[in-house]
This record gives C-alpha cells, sequence and structure tokens, in this order.
C-alpha cells in the first residue's frame, strides 16, 4: 500500500492518468479510443445525470431517442455543419460478415450499403430531419427534446474522459417560433449547466460567448462555461448554442403562425459530456487521489470498525447501526465496510484514493469512550467526536467540505486570472503563470489566429459579465471594447 | 378526431402499427431499420428503466460503460456466439471522410481500419476481454455489472419496438467463482423480470428453459420469460443465460480460489429490451389506443376543465388545485390540460389514445353539485362522484385498475392455453385458436424442426413449473417426462 505514485507537481499529466486507474473511475479498452468505464466511475456520472436529468426536466423538457446512424449525405446539408464534423467519424459501409472458411469471419462484399452511415458525432441533422415532420404549426412549437446517448468522434490521441473517440453525453434539440425565445432557451440551458457546475460538482466557472472561430459548427452563438484547472488550464465545460434558422433552413422546417404566414424554425442545442469527469477530477484532487464534492460522491461516508475478533465486531457493528440508519434516512449514502479480507490500512488508502468525503471509523477504545474518528478528504483533517449526535456532526460536515471545495476552487481560479495590457506580458505571464488571461483583442480571427499558434492559447469566452471599457488590442492596438479570456485549454 | 382506426379484428398487425403513431410513442426514421422514440414512448421506457434498475442495485448490480465497437476478430472467439450474431451486422470500416469536390462529403479511401469494428449485437465478447484483467482471485469475484445501451442487428423487415435494427436495453454480465452461484443468478435474474413483467406491466408470463436449438448463442441454459398477446402469438420478453465458462474459457478468463487453485470463471448475461414496450401494448391495449397499467402511465391522471371564459376557468382551478397538490404528494403524476387551444373532446380522444389511466373532467355544473366525472380508461366506466373524497377514490381507482388489467390478461391467457396429445389435433388447435400449445415432444432437436417447418410453431420454452408425466411425443411417439410449450412468435 506504501506504492508511491506520481504527485501533479512531479507530472500533472502522469498524475491524471495514474488517478483515474487507481480511483477505480474508468480504464482504456482494446477497442483504439473508445474507454470502459468502471463501475465507481460510473456511478458518478450516474449522479450527474440523474441531477441535470431533473433539471431538464423541471425547465420544460422531455427525453427521447433518435438513430445512432446519420446517412452520409445528412452532414453535407448545412454548410459549416460538414466542416466541423464530417471528418473524423466511424462510417459504416457494410450491413454483414460472413465466414471467412479460416474459423473467422470477415466482411460480406455483397452487403454494402448504398449510402454510407456515419456513427453520430452530434445529432443536429438526424433530429431536425424529424422535426420537419413535427412541426407544421406555431401550435407545435416550442419542441423542447433532450436525449441522453453515445457519440463517436474519432481521435487520434485520446485521454480518459478528457478525450476519447466514443463518450456519453446528452444533447437538447429545440425547436422556437421566434429568435427571441430560442435565444432565451440558450441562454437558460447556459444558466442550467453553470448552476449544476457550481452547486454540485463545486466548480467555479466563467460564463461567456465563443468568438466565431471557437464556435460550434453550425451556430450563431455558441454559449459556453469554462473551468481552470488546477494546472491553470482551462476546460470548456459545457456549451449551449443558438442555431439561428440554419438547420430549418437546411432541412426546410418551417411553421405557420397565428396569422398562416410562413417562417423557418429557430433552434437551440446544448449538450455536456462525460467530459465533465475529467473536469471534477482536475478541479479537486490531490497527491493522495480522487477528492469528490459530497453532492456528486457515491459513497458520502465510509465507516470502518477496528476490530479483534466476531464479538468486537458486533459490539460496534449494534452501536454504529442506529447511526447508520439515521444517516440514510436524510438521504446521505454510508458504506459500512467490515470486509474481513481487507485490513483497516487498505481500506483507509482506498477510499482516500476514492474521494469518499467522510471516513468514520470506531474501534474498542472509542467504544468505551463513547467517541468516534472522524476524517474528512478535503482536508485530510481527524477529529475525536463524541458518539452522542455524530449524525449532526457529519451532515454539517459534509455541508461544510462542499462549501470549502467550492472557496477553495473559487479562490485559486480568482488568484489565477490576470489582466494583461500587452502581447509582450501576455506571453510571459502565460509562460510563467499560465492562468487565465484577461486581455483586449481587436476582434479579428487573424489576430486570435496568430495568438494561438504562436502562444497555443485560444480564447476560451468573451466573459457575459465583461465590463464595457475602452482599450486596445494588445497586439495589433486597434480598439476593443471589452477583455476576452484567454488560455491553454485542454 | 371521428377519424377510424384499424380494429385489432380488422387487421391486428395495421392496428398495431397505426396506434403506435397515434400513442406517439415511435415512428421509423429514415435511417433503414431505426426508429426514433418520441417524448412519450421514452417516457415509459424511462418508468421501465428506472424500476428495472432500481431492482437491479437492489440484487447488488451496478452500472458500467463498455465500448460501442467490438473488434472483428472478437465475434469469433467463442464458437457458437459467432454463429449467432456475427451476421447481420453494421460494420465500420473508415473513420474518416473528406470533400468529395462537388459539395457533399465522401469516405476517405486512406482512412481504412486494420480491422474492421462491428457495432455492438451484444457486449459478451468486449466484456469478458474487460473481465481478463480485472479477474486474478476470489477476492475479485463475484463481478456483478449492468449496463445500458443500443445495440445493433441489422433487420430486413422491422417492426417498431418488436423488431429494430437498433434498440436499446440493459444487459447484465456478472462472473462467478462457482457454476452454483451462476446458476442461482440466473435464476435470480429470471425472477426479477417476472416480477417486473407482473407487477408493473401487469403482464402474465410463463418462466421457463428454452429448447437447445432456441439457446442464446453461446450459453449453456436459457431461462426465458413468454408473454402472450391479444392475438395468442407469444412473445418472449426477457432472458437470463448460464454461460456456463465458455466467454471465460473464449477470453481466458481465470481465477485462483482460496486453495489458490486456478479454474475458469463462471458466467451469466440477461437482458430486456425496448421490445418490452411491443409487449405493453400488446397486451393491453383496445380499438380505441393505448391502454396503460398505471405503474408505467407517465400521466396516471388526466384532468380537464370543461368552462367558458376566464372566470369559470378561474373557479375550476381553485377547486380543483389543491386536489391535484394531495394526488402529487402521494406520488401520482396529474396533468392538468388546461390549454385553450384544444378542446375538451379532442383532449378526450388524446388522453384515451394515449392510454392515461384515469381522465377526470370538471364543469360548472360538477362545480355547483360538489361533483366531478371520473373515468377509468380500461374499462371506459364513467363515474359522477363527490368531489370530497375524490384524491382517495382516485388513488383505489388506479391499484383497482392495475390489478384488473393483470387479471383479464392472466384469464385470457389461462384460456388460450391448451393441452393437446397428438399432431393433428396440434395443428387445428393452432389453426383455429393460436394461443399457447402444452404438448409432448421427444426432446430431439429434429422433431422440433420439422414442427417449426410445417406450423411455424416454436418451442416458446419448456415451464419451470412443469409437472413430471409419463406421455409421448405427438410427433414421433417417443416418451417424453413433461409437456413443454408451443406457440407462433414475434
Amino acid at each position: 500500500m506504501a506504492q508511491k505514485f506520481t504527485t501533479r507537481e512531479e507530472d500533472y499529466s502522469k498524475w491524471y492518468n495514474e488517478l483515474v486507474g487507481r480511483a477505480d473511475l474508468a480504464e482504456h479498452s482494446d477497442v483504439r479510443g473508445c474507454m470502459v468505464i468502471k463501475p465507481y466511475g460510473y456511478a458518478i456520472w450516474e449522479k450527474m445525470k440523474e441531477i441535470l436529468d431533473k433539471k431538464f426536466k423541471e425547465t420544460g423538457h422531455s427525453n427521447a431517442y433518435f438513430p445512432l446512424f446519420i446517412p452520409k449525405s445528412y452532414l453535407s446539408k448545412e454548410a459549416s455543419h460538414v466542416e466541423g464534423f464530417a471528418k473524423e467519424c466511424a462510417v459504416v459501409t457494410h450491413y454483414r460478415l460472413k465466414d471467412d472458411g479460416e474459423g473467422g469471419v470477415m466482411v460480406d462484399p455483397d452487403a454494402k450499403l448504398e449510402e454510407e452511415l456515419i456513427v453520430r458525432p452530434t445529432s443536429e441533422t438526424i433530429i431536425w430531419n424529424s422535426y420537419k415532420n413535427w412541426i407544421q404549426s406555431y401550435r407545435d412549437l416550442p419542441i423542447l427534446i433532450n436525449q441522453w446517448a453515445n457519440v463517436v468522434r474519432w481521435e487520434m490521441r485520446t485521454r480518459l474522459f478528457l478525450r476519447t473517440a466514443e463518450f456519453l453525453w446528452q444533447e437538447g434539440h429545440t425547436a422556437h417560433a421566434t429568435k427571441k425565445e430560442a435565444i432565451a432557451e440558450a441562454e437558460q440551458m447556459l444558466e442550467v449547466y453553470a448552476d449544476f457546475a457550481e452547486q454540485y460538482m463545486a466548480m467555479p466557472v466563467i460564463k461567456g460567448l465563443k468568438s466565431e472561430s471557437e464556435r460550434f459548427a453550425g451556430a450563431e452563438e455558441t454559449y459556453c462555461i469554462e473551468a481552470m484547472m488546477q494546472d491553470g488550464k482551462a476546460l470548456q465545460a459545457g456549451t449551449s448554442h443558438f442555431l439561428g434558422q440554419n438547420f430549418a433552413k437546411a432541412f426546410d422546417v418551417k411553421f405557420s403562425d397565428k396569422e398562416g404566414k410562413l417562417d423557418h424554425v429557430w433552434a437551440t442545442s446544448w449538450g455536456v459530456s462525460t467530459r465533465l469527469m475529467g473536469a471534477l477530477i482536475m478541479t479537486h484532487s490531490d497527491d493522495e487521489g480522487l477528492v469528490l464534492p459530497p453532492a456528486l460522491a457515491p459513497i458520502q461516508v465510509a465507516i470502518i470498525p477496528i476490530y479483534k475478533g466476531e464479538e468486537q465486531l458486533t459490539m460496534i457493528t449494534e452501536k454504529i447501526t442506529p447511526v447508520i440508519n439515521a444517516l440514510r434516512s436524510k438521504g446521505i449514502s454510508v458504506k459500512f465496510d467490515d470486509d474481513d479480507n481487507r485490513r483497516p490500512g487498505w481500506k483507509f488508502a482506498e477510499y482516500e484514493a476514492k474521494g469518499v468525503p467522510v471516513r468514520v471509523a470506531i474501534g474498542q477504545r472509542d467504544l468505551d469512550n463513547g467517541k468516534a474518528e472522524v476524517a474528512r478528504r478535503d482536508t485530510k483533517e481527524k477529529n475525536v467526536v463524541d458518539f452522542e449526535g455524530v449524525e449532526q456532526y457529519i451532515e454539517n460536515l459534509l455541508e461544510e467540505i462542499q462549501k470549502n471545495l467550492f472557496d477553495k476552487a473559487k479562490t485559486f481560479s480568482i488568484e489565477n486570472i490576470r489582466n494583461v495590457e500587452t502581447y509582450e506580458e501576455f506571453k510571459t505571464v502565460l509562460e510563467e503563470n499560465g492562468g487565465f488571461i484577461s486581455a483586449h483583442w481587436d476582434g479579428s480571427k487573424e489576430t486570435e489566429e496568430k495568438i494561438k499558434n504562436e502562444t497555443k492559447a485560444t480564447i476560451r469566452c468573451i466573459p457575459l459579465d465583461a465590463k464595457e471599457e475602452n482599450g486596445k488590442c494588445m497586439v495589433t492596438g486597434k480598439p476593443s471594447n471589452k477583455r476576452v479570456i484567454f488560455a491553454k485549454a485542454y
């Protein structure tokens, strides 16, 4: 158990990869670029799904399911969409295998598809092709649909959760009668994402708009939330797109308004993915392993009896059972780990690696003294507390941990956003400090491109709350009226 | 709204297709064989998922996620598995598209995969390839994992929910140290499925074993639940497989027991799919549309105000709001439909077509008399009941509907299981009555095949509760010690 793991200081990227393994979250499969999400990792994703799904339903959305496959020609229907997505795709060309005569199977050349099918990289095209038949009149609007699904974008260099060929996500696709309503929807969903990130993931985010070159392929405007990882790099944690009438035009989706006038429908789409797992890990975890905010922890409290022999275990179990029941009745998930095959030290390390927020240890001496040892994962503080009222202590502690993780991440992100005025300063700060850099930009693609090529930093967003101020682009000196956020990004 | 729909009597198959459309459950997509599950249909599937998922977790299972793609060679590793599944598959051969120079895209011939990938038709192979790395010792067992996923089996003739190229399902995959434990698991999951079918779907099932030729490809034994549809045909509603050591051997998965002895691991797999939606529809629905058991109805109670003008609506709303709140606090889902764009008659027909179990109508006169009209979907009975205590009346009614639907289906299925002694009688009964036929069979593949070829009836199962009795095979006259169930099937 004294195995030494890589620290963040030593090699951040290696630390991340090892952590995903030792916390038993996911692993690479033998299928290039595809991951296996292991039960513990999936349990965290399930909690995320459950909370998000509830928020989507509270804001009037329903779930539905659309085909995994998209006919190749659909991708070309929206001109800029095809640029963005019709590249690295999994392409289905055949629908049958046959015996190869050598004990294996081969693709049956007679079973070639007339039109190839693409495994969905995102579903705008297939969904708008359906909406065409669903929408005739204003009475059919709005359509507020979400889909939980797997998608595939071929990737050459993959990292668990952060970039994989197949990943899991949700994609909302809505249709509206007016531009105003569609923009309000896109903004509402950005708020839902930001609230989820901050309240549940304990991860502070900056809400903003993407620059034109970072926009979703086919969008008029892309709203995003950007989070800062512990290495100072940015991670785009969720996007919400105002699609204008682009897909309605591409798929000829019109509706008649109350006066009988025909117009194209207005659209949004919005999504978050298993990438959030990567964001969660990199926001809070430390050199000992995963650190989970209580709101997303599959096990919130691990209770470990320390005993010799059956009799001591029975006494501890009797004493602790009412506490477990009391915690569970409050909706707190508790694991009482009396597994005889593992020693307490092993269990301590295991729950630490897995980021369980609160660990309770109770032995014979604690029993005699009416005490229990309660350890919190975030600060690694331990306290011996009175057994009387320990449920309340734990409940408060979970709340405190949730708050502390957010506050700590918030402080870190504030400390690592810097205003710069000149391009020289920009390069120095980027090199020496990293983090987010707030600077003036002239709004041109050329300047953005130049900065990206020279420094690898991209415009993460134009913050929604950016103040109007007269400034000059740090590169060209041209006028700029607000600062934008630059960073290197995942 | 007086549109005439096909009745079950006129054309059962057409009735089914129309019903799926008018209840807004699903539709064919433009992608061959793939369906779109619409929000109302998906909401029913979500309820099924939620209940099943809870049962899986209560029996100790965790969810996880494995890749969508399976390398072609994996399918050949288990000899009988390849026979069953390496046929009609979606095959990914390329990973990139490129500009075709004419405004469209084409498959990039340079991006051909070295080994083709199969879109999973079922996941035994990819999962056991992972389990190989997860299992070394008895301490790693059992592994009790379930996956909710989409799968693809190319189908030429498709029907919504019943047979589609892509469908949604869950697949459990467990690994055990002993044969006995694996068999107990397979049997436990069959019980979970049977309980779900009867308690929630209100659909009586026969639990049994498949004959060898109807077994899952790669299984030692396939347990199944078979349900009788209203046209007398059978529908296999769930299967649970004892896989022996077949996959462990194919993927070389061994464990050391407490004494350090190495042995191959024992396995099960079990699944139900969106096919259950088809079973649900065909068990209860009538010529007016869908009939849903309350336990699976997304809307259990629809309340329709009948009013002229804003003032009447306000009075009705005030009166009904406490009732709605009381029902909701009991976990009953209520839709109060005061949509001004639709007339009450339209709404009545809509909720009837969608199978909403209870409909409440309340107008000015009801208000004056302290009454409300409560209609139940299953029997179409209407009662004017006292407004006082209407919540309790509705709660009881929902329970009664759930029970009534099961009882009715049970009576129907009992009436349509017939014992026959001779093959002549078998053919006559099959032709004239349909339903399930209980008969003696000599246990040979040849006889089973002959019956199938001559009558289209298959052995649905060897019931688990079949009584031992001395009999003679109806075809060959050879001895048989129990009856098996034959039927034509979906």
